[in-house]
C-alpha cells in the first residue's frame, strides 16, 4: 500500500426513484450513514465532507449531515451541474491525497420533481429545436450529427437502452427495473424527435456517499478499493459550432489525464460507470474512451461487447437511463457501484473478475470528471 | 520563504452596489481579471478555480471564468451560505498547500435584487418574531440577549456602524460612502425592532477574485502575502435555545484553530475583516476573537479601539455594513482588502505598519471561516 495512494473504504446509496414524502435531508443522511457504517467509522472521524447538488437550495449538505452525527467538521457544498456529485468525490480524494484530511465524506443528493430539468436556456451553448425540451433537443442534434457522419441508427440507441434496462433488473436500488425489448424503446413517447422516453434518463431522487481514507485509515480495513485517478476538467477550447465537439473535447481532455495518471488505457478496464443521460451520449462515450474506434460506438453497443459479460461491462448499475440520474447523486452512486464491483459484492450483476474500473460525468456548461479504480 | 508556505499574489474587485444592467458573468470576469493582472499571471496559468456564490445559478462560475481566457482547468463551484467565498478562497489554499496545483484562482461573485435576502425559513434555526424579516428579526433577539446579559447599548451599536461607515468614506470601491452620525442610525427606519435600517448590511452586487500561488511561484513577485492560517468549520453542538451561542460557538471554534495554525494571538492583529452583517454581530465578534473580554464589545466600540488609528482597526474596507454583502463576493472581497493593506497601498484608509492581518466570515447554516495573513 503506496502511503501517497487514496483509498475509498465505505460506499452506500439510496434506491433511486421517487421518495415521496421524504426530504433531502433526511435521503441524504441515510446515505451518509450507510457509507459511514460500510467503513466502520463513527461520524465524528469524518474531518471534511463535501456534498455535491444542483437545486437543493443553501447549505444542503449542512442540514443532511447534521443528522448524522458530524459536528464541527467543515462542509463544503459543490456545484457542477450533472457532475455535482462526481466533482464533491474529486474534492474529498484531493483533500485526503493533499494532507487535508485522513478521512473525508463525500455526499451526493437531489430532490427532483417530474418533468424536464430546469435548465436555464442562457446556461448552455445550443438552442433547442422543433419545440423539444432543451437537454433532450440538443441530444437529437446530436444524435443527428453522429448518424449523419457515422451512420449510428437509431436501434443502435435502443440497444444501450435495452442493456442497462437488463443490468438495471439485477440491480434493487435502480429506478426502473423491468426489462424491455427494442420494440419497447422505438415505440416509447417521442420527447425530441427522433429520440423517445426510454431513450433518455428520467428525473428522480436518491442520495449517495463514499468514504475517502489515507493509507494509514485503509490499512487493514475490509477491501479498501484505490482511487488511481481523480481527474477533473472544465471546457478547453472547442469548435461550438460542431454539435459533436460538445460530447467530444471536454471528456477526452479528461479521460486522457486520468488514462495517464492511472497508468492504463481503456483494455485495463473491466467495468465503467458513464453518463448515459441519452442513449447517444453512451454510444460517444465508448469512443470517447477509446473502447472502439471513433464512429464505430454504435456497432460496440450491437455487437454486445459493453454488456456484462462483452468485452468491458458498461453501466452495471443501469447508468443514468434505468438506475436513475438524481443530479447531485448520481456522481458518486457511480463510486459506490465500481466499489461494489471490485468487491466482488454485486450479486446477480457481478463482473467475474473485476479488476481496473472507470466512473465518468459529465456537467453541461461545463465539467468533466473522470476516476478510475483498482481493486 | 518556507517550501510549504501558500501565498497570495495578485487580487481585485469590482465596487460593490448596483451594478444595474450588468450580468453576474461580466462582474465576475471584471474581478478575475483584475486579479490575473494583479499578479502579473496569464488565464492560462491557472490550474483551478473555484467560484463562491449562493443565489447565480448552474455553473456561474464557468460562465464567469470562461470570459477571461480560463479553459480546460477544473472550475469547483462552491455554496457555505454568508461564506461562500471564504469557502471558496480556503479551497484555492488547500489546492495549492495540497499540491494539487501551484496556481489557484478563487472567485467570488453575486447579482443581488433590493429587499431581504431570500432565505428559506426552514435553513435557520430561530423563528423570527415581530413580523420582521428573517435575518434583521434573528439579529434583533440576538442584540437583545446580549444587551440582557451584558448591557450592550443601541447606542454602542450606532457607533459601529458609524465607524464603518468613516472607513468606507476612503474606499472608493464601497457601496456606501456618505459619513453618517450615531443620530441619523439611530433615526433611520426600523428594520426590525429595535435595529434600523444602518445597523443592517445592504443587499447589493459584485464580485472579487484572489489569485493563490506555491512559494515557488510567489518567490520573486511584487509583495506577495503569506497565508499564515486557512480554517472552515461548521457548526459544533451548542445550546440552540441560547441565541448567543449562534454567534459564538463555531466562530469561536474556527478563531482558536487559525490562532493556533498561525503561531499567533488577538494582540498580534493589526486589521481585521470580519463579518458584521449586522452591527451586533461585529461587536460580539470582538469578543469572539478576544480583543476584549467577553460581554466587553460594546465598550470596545465605543472607546474607539477598533478605529483605524485604534488597538486594531477592524473593518477597513467599511464591512458588510458599509462596502456591502453581495453574498458570495464578500469572503474574497475581504483577502483583496487585506492584502493591500499588508502591501501598504489603502491609501487614506491604510493602517500604519500593518504585518498581520485576519478575515473572518460566517455563513448561517453553517460554516465559519478564518484566515490569517502575514506580510
Amino acid at each position: 500500500m503506496d502511503e501517497r495512494e487514496v483509498f475509498v473504504i465505505g460506499a452506500g446509496m439510496t434506491p433511486f426513484g421517487r421518495h415521496e414524502g421524504r426530504g433531502v435531508e433526511e435521503i441524504g443522511a441515510e446515505a451518509a450513514r450507510a457509507a459511514l457504517v460500510d467503513a466502520g467509522i463513527d461520524a465524528s472521524g469524518v474531518e471534511i465532507a463535501f456534498c455535491g447538488h444542483v437545486l437543493q437550495g443553501i447549505t444542503a449538505g449542512q442540514r443532511a449531515l447534521s443528522r448524522t452525527g458530524i459536528a464541527g467538521a467543515p462542509v463544503v457544498n459543490v456545484e457542477n451541474a450533472c457532475a455535482s456529485g462526481s466533482t464533491a468525490f474529486h474534492q474529498a480524494v484531493a483533500a485526503v491525497r493533499g494532507g487535508a484530511a485522513q478521512i473525508a465524506l463525500a455526499l451526493g443528493l437531489e430532490k427532483m420533481e417530474r418533468g424536464p430539468i430546469p435548465v436555464d436556456p442562457s446556461d448552455v451553448r445550443m438552442t433547442p429545436r422543433r419545440g423539444a425540451p432543451l437537454m433532450p433537443g440538443m441530444f437529437a442534434e446530436i444524435f443527428r450529427a453522429h448518424s449523419r457522419r457515422y451512420g449510428t441508427t437509431i436501434e443502435q440507441l435502443a440497444m444501450v437502452s435495452v442493456k442497462n434496462r437488463d443490468h438495471a433488473a439485477e440491480n434493487p436500488r435502480a429506478q426502473y427495473r423491468e426489462r424491455i425489448t427494442i420494440e419497447d424503446v422505438l415505440r416509447s413517447r417521442v420527447v425530441a424527435d427522433p429520440l423517445t422516453l426510454l431513450m433518455c434518463c428520467p428525473t428522480g431522487s436518491g442520495a449517495a456517499a463514499a468514504v475517502v481514507a489515507s493509507a494509514d485509515v485503509a490499512r487493514g480495513r475490509r477491501r479498501p478499493i484505490t482511487v488511481a485517478a481523480s481527474v477533473l476538467r472544465s471546457d478547453p477550447p472547442g469548435d461550438a459550432s460542431d454539435p459533436l465537439q460538445m460530447i467530444v473535447g471536454i471528456n477526452t481532455d479528461a479521460i486522457r489525464r486520468a488514462y495517464a495518471q492511472a497508468g492504463i488505457g481503456p483494455d485495463d478496464l473491466d467495468v465503467i460507470e458513464l453518463h448515459d443521460c441519452f442513449a447517444i451520449a453512451e454510444i460517444m462515450h465508448y469512443e470517447n474512451l477509446g473502447l472502439c474506434p471513433r464512429g464505430e460506438g454504435g456497432k460496440f453497443v450491437e455487437a454486445g461487447l459493453s454488456r456484462i459479460g462483452g468485452d468491458v461491462a458498461v453501466s452495471t448499475s443501469g447508468g443514468l437511463l434505468s438506475k436513475g440520474h438524481p443530479l447531485g447523486a448520481t456522481g458518486v452512486a457511480q463510486v459506490v457501484e465500481i466499489v461494489e464491483q471490485l468487491r466482488g459484492e454485486s450479486g446477480a450483476r457481478q463482473v467475474t473478475n473485476a479488476r481496473t474500473a472507470l466512473t465518468h460525468c459529465q456537467g453541461f456548461g461545463g465539467a468533466a470528471a473522470v476516476h478510475v479504480f483498482t481493486a
